[in-house]
């Protein structure tokens, strides 16, 4: 079926386009992409250069070259291939195409293409393939295969392209193309600044000899060029393998990718394609979500989770997960408060110990938030706004520009945009209470959490008169508004923090009080230090729901702002690029919102009442411009929770459809922000768990409480709680719930006023 | 001898032009003006209309009209005359004139302008004399010779005309020109928004009959056009009384302005002009300053005593003194901090009967601030940016605009920029120190000045960490950095005035407890809210200077801005109208400064160390733009004080040439800003006496510490200090000093070593 804007399904495992369209270059390089969370590389033709986009993006690359914003590099391209037919070059984009396809199998992780092309006045059928593997993640794999329909001369250059793509510099400084002893081609290069080696290694295997073979070598680009006489009926099939290393993944990055290769060689294409099936079908066992009745949403829902998978280095406890994953530069590879409240609470519930991995990686870039907190006056732990692989400050003062103007906007997501911290120590206890993994809150998690709260008792202040703590000069997460005094969001989180920073520091003092005092030594901590948390806390700045109309101020002074909504606003648009926040934007002085903001804080906790749900998300939602990829999934998430089943579905499907459809700005204020929008990836998995099937785990009780989209008639998914792993499925009419045999506890639920327990193997079926 | 740009001066009690510039229409009107603080009426020529920028500016007519700003009125027109030769129109614009001159003469309060104009083919002599009588501040008197050398049909027109100039908005709702009973033209007119009444009269006196008269009513106009038949030899003496009175002034307007215009017309031209004279000889005795030795200073520095004087409704305890005066609209005819800081010192030792007027305008506003303070979520009293006669706010939100995308700019003068309430309690006291005048402190002052305090402690924000008092969310006088914390300026205002609320509490127990009690109940006031102004005092975060550099930061991270100077931030510029302060003007990333700022801060408190002094005078100084002309003063007499002699005589003569010269912007942002600048007008004052001669009032002691310019020989002027009168005069050589025989007091003097003291009638020389 189509599902819109010439985008297909036939399955719900993959998406594919029939007709090639030009102009969407950059959405649908990203969106046909492969990755596996070390690497992506973008979903453009084998034959693709930098015009088009192609990047092969690798993580912990991270250079900031020509005095620009530090970024991931895209490396050489080691998957080039072109062709000619009797000197004609073969290009998707100039060629015509019969029986064109383009397509993502998520079932799989494999991205093809193929057609009946026309060129040099001859005919031939062209496929691809390409993954990128996830049992080895150095490892692209790509075949060709080509049927030729008459006689002709036909030439293929295989090659390392350096001639790249790149949103900020040129990121190499020394740019080595070669050939090994054996043959392979190689190229080798260092970044610009941290001199990290990047080592590609390409070497091909070929049903039939070429006539000849002969190697080029440019400053930036090393290939080979293969020739043949083909007739009619010839088929030739070329399998590609390029390595990849870099001097941070181990010593000798070359010996490596040059092992890599031979041994990837040695296996062949089919072998690696089965183990690619297999490692997938393993994932898709984990996180796969099946929807009955609603072909396009499921569709969309895999192309999320797919996305989400494959932008999380599941490998390292040392990266971040991009806010654009690794589907190009854009945002600088690097993770954003995105990471813990978008992209984790599937890992969560899924695969817990990759939600470790990404906790660990706040742990271990702690120095870099106690070194941003003192740059800037405070103490504790403020973590970066944009956090690379050390977790210092990638965020740029000036972030974007006025288009108007040209000049640059010094925005303030580096040093008022707090929130971050609370959000991550937040996570950490979420962690904690899904998993009951105490022992990483006392060997990590309680260090993040009491360096959170010590930034935050900093970063406040008292007011007398008023005798209340408050934080001035804030973003919330609604980033049209800087500057505001006490957005809820915000003052709620670090309340929320500082209580449970004060809970931990008992429970550690009553149960482990040796590590507590080790602790206690290493960052200077003090039970009197704990006692102004928990007076902070008690005494946080918090506006109550307005009596009559039961209305939450977004931050103070929210609803003295001109009221208005978004559509006005694009009337005043002088330049439809113009950033609409902080300075001058259309939003500035008005009460339009860039995203779900205090709507985003009834989908962390659960302490709010229906009305006042129902009353802020009636009065917001309207005044929300979604510019933001992170709306959505918030506003379709609360709709779940007051029964607004219309409006929960429609912003289920704009935010899962966000790249698919291409909804959000690829530009703005003239900085590119394009590529895929991992947190919406992430979040899609919540709106279906936590939303319509209106999952939650409390008081060590799994509780559901359903609301399905009117044209569904099942989901089904899997849940890993504290170690034990469940089955759901949930109907119209019923939800049935299966424990693992291996479970190790059995666990307690309720499901509107059901209260049940399932032992390890049992069964249970509720009528809803 | 010439001044500077077609500016003349002879005596130094006058300033003349020889040539008409019609490039310089506002300049001129401006600087040319009569006024007596009731009104001020713009230096343009007899037959001037709104293209020309006449105005006639009544105090005490604020109104809002068109949802513009609320600003004075520009009453209708009743001293226009305008003639015909033979049919021709004369225009002093377009009239070939010879033996041109314009001139405004201080010691008199008399403008006038004559030439030997052609026009029709004939030469006539014309000359015009007009005053504002400060006797009598509602009447105007114009007198105009007219000789004519050939016969011809002369037609004069004596209007008083209502299409009128204004900056927001049309200010009146019914127009009602008409006759009087006896003849008298009469206008009356009423505002928009509070329905002021407005009522002008006009009568003529000539030394000949008219052959006809005839009335001409228009709907905004009502006029006399008297014709004669003129030979060669024939001399026309015209004299025009108009009167002015408005609903404010008192219940019958109308009835006011027929009896004071035939009142003055009984008296005549000459009378009126021989009391005219003796006012402003009684004026000059309180507040000359003579110079010896160079012309140009003393012709500048009477224009702006002469403009300090005619900008102050002396007459009202119940009016602000205008900004710009009442020169013209802008600035709304209000006060802003300039009235204490920089007018009043002038009149405090000079005439303090009117400093005390001044402070009691900002007593008889309390109310209004009260209530901008609750407004804003605070307590106390936080006085109005821009305070008109009630003292409410009158700074809209969006003052300046964006010239480059016609946006409007939401600057935070009303809400962010504090210092205007210490200031105004640092004057009070002040007052108090000079005239020992207890009893105003006692029925007004001390009101003031708790009102202040506790206005303070509630801006104010307590850091737990760091266990300090804090200012956020600024504005300091350097108006291009808004948004910024602890703006020293303002910091330090604060303690000045909480310490000194804390030392006046403790008086008002020991000497005044029967007012004090009243006061307490009056206000609400505890001893208790005393107690945490102390400790406010005690604790609010002052920057120390930089042990190496003796640096003070402006405010926090003033340092860490880019380092650059205003003639770079020029070449920025994508339009000259650029607003260059917040939120995207190119100085706000800079440490480059609108006006003094820290600088005026040691203007206001000597306990500062002259290497402190020194050190921050070089750092700012050519960071400094001088966009306001409250700047360069504050750098002549802190250049005094440091002995930078070269420096103190530049900046004086920048200073008080700000309007003679015309160096700053008629428009900025968009907004009209041009007039006179009766802040710098006031600041000429303080830098001869506070400046060159060093003078200052400290522990009961007069102290003189004077640096004379190279050329100037001497310098005489007064001062009244604790009810005594001082003639001062200093030379290169020497000091004398005369105490008045009047003199209730001896008073103790010091200069350098010398320390003595002077019984009334005594005198003393002191060698320097």
């Amino acid at each position: 079926m189509e599902l819109k804007n010439n985008l297909f399904s036939d399955t719900g495992w993959e998406i594919y386009e029939n007709t090639l369209e030009p102009e969407k270059l950059i959405n649908r390089g990203s969106i046909f992409m492969v990755g596996n969370g070390y690497l992506g590389y973008r979903g453009t033709f084998a034959e693709a250069d930098k015009d088009e986009y192609q990047a092969c993006i690798v993580s912990d690359t991270y250079d900031k070259a020509d005095d620009k914003w530090r970024e991931l590099c895209n490396v050489p391209n080691g998957l080039q291939v072109k062709f000619s037919l009797d000197n004609e070059l073969f290009s998707n984009y100039e060629a015509e195409l019969n029986n064109y396809q383009r397509k993502i199998d998520f079932k799989k992780g494999i991205f093809s293409y193929k057609s009946e092309a026309n060129i040099a006045g001859q005919n031939i059928n062209l496929s691809v393939e390409r993954f990128s593997s996830y049992e080895n993640k150095h490892l692209l794999v790509q075949r060709h295969i080509i049927e030729f329909t008459e006689e002709a001369d036909f030439s293929l250059e295989l090659a390392i392209e350096g001639e790249l793509w790149s949103l900020n510099g040129d990121h190499f400084k020394d740019y080595q193309p070669g050939v090994m002893d054996e043959g392979e081609l190689k190229f080798s290069t260092t970044t610009q600044e941290r001199e990290i080696a990047i080592e590609v290694i390409q070497d091909y295997q070929l049903n039939q000899k070429p006539q000849a073979e002969k190697i080029i070598t440019k400053e930036r680009k090393v290939a080979k060029e293969l020739t043949y006489q083909v007739t009619a009926g010839d088929k030739l099939v070329l399998d590609l393998f390029t390595t990849i290393y870099t001097s941070n993944d181990l010593a000798n990055p070359k010996k490596a990718a040059l092992d890599l290769n031979r041994r990837a060689q040695k296996k062949g294409f089919q072998t690696l394609k089965t183990e690619q099936v297999k490692s997938w079908a393993e994932l898709w066992d984990k996180f796969d979500i099946k929807i009955t009745g609603d072909l396009e949403a499921q569709a969309l829902l895999r192309f999320n989770i797919f996305h989400n998978i494959i932008a999380t280095p599941v490998h390292s406890e040392r990266l971040p997960i991009g806010a654009r994953g690794l589907s190009c530069q854009a945002y600088q590879g690097a993770a954003f408060w995105d990471q813990e409240i978008f992209n984790l609470p599937m890992f969560l519930y899924s695969w817990p110990e990759v939600a470790k991995n990404i906790l660990l990686y706040r742990y271990h870039t702690l120095p870099a938030a106690r070194e941003k907190a003192e740059r800037l006056g405070f103490k504790g732990a403020y973590y970066a706004w944009i956090s690379g692989k050390t977790g210092e400050e990638l965020c740029p003062d000036f972030f974007f520009e006025d288009v108007l103007t040209g000049r640059k906007i010094r925005n303030h997501f580096n040093d008022w945009q707090i929130h971050v911290s609370p959000d991550i120590a937040y996570t950490v206890w979420k962690y904690y209470q899904v998993t009951g993994d105490w022992d990483f809150i006392v060997d990590y998690g309680a260090e993040i959490i009491f360096s959170v709260a010590r930034f935050l008792y900093s970063r406040a202040y008292y007011n007398p008169g008023e005798e209340r703590y408050e934080f001035l000069k804030l973003l919330g997460p609604d980033e049209y508004h800087e500057n505001v005094d006490n957005n809820y969001f915000t003052n709620y989180q670090a309340k929320h923090v500082l209580d449970k920073a004060c809970k931990l520091y008992q429970r550690l003092e009553e149960e482990n009080l040796e590590q507590l005092t080790e602790l206690k030594n290493k960052i200077s901590l003090s039970s009197e230090e704990v006692e102004t948390w928990a007076e902070m806390a008690d005494k946080i700045y918090l506006f109550q729901p307005d009596p009559e109309s039961k209305l939450i101020p977004q931050f103070a002074g929210y609803f003295a702002l001109e009221d208005v909504i978004p559509e006005v606003l694009e009337e005043r648009l002088q330049d439809p690029r113009e950033y609409w926040g902080w300075p001058i934007g259309v939003a500035v002085h008005t009460q339009v919102i860039k995203q779900a903001d205090l709507i985003q804080l009834f989908v962390l906790h659960d302490d709010f009442r229906e009305e006042v749900i129902k009353a802020n998300y009636d009065y917001y939602e309207p005044r929300t411009e979604h510019g933001s990829s992170l709306s959505p999934s918030a506003y379709a998430l609360i709709a779940c929770k007051i029964g607004y089943q219309e409006q929960a579905y429609k912003n289920f499907l704009k935010s899962c459809s966000v790249d698919l459809y291409s909804t959000n700005k690829a530009i703005s204020g003239g900085t590119f922000i394009g590529g895929i929008h991992t947190a919406a990836c992430g979040a899609a998995w919540q709106m279906i768990v936590q939303g319509f099937a209106g999952f939650k785990y409390q008081d060590r009780q799994i509780i559901f409480d359903p609301l399905l989209p009117e044209k569904w008639q099942a989901v089904e998914f899997n849940l890993v709680v504290k170690g034990n792993k469940f089955k759901v499925k949930l109907t119209k009419n019923d939800l049935n719930i299966r424990a693992e045999q291996s479970n190790k506890s059995p666990q307690d639920f309720a499901v509107f006023a059901n209260e049940f327990s399932l032992a390890p193997g049992d069964h249970r079926r509720v009528n809803l």
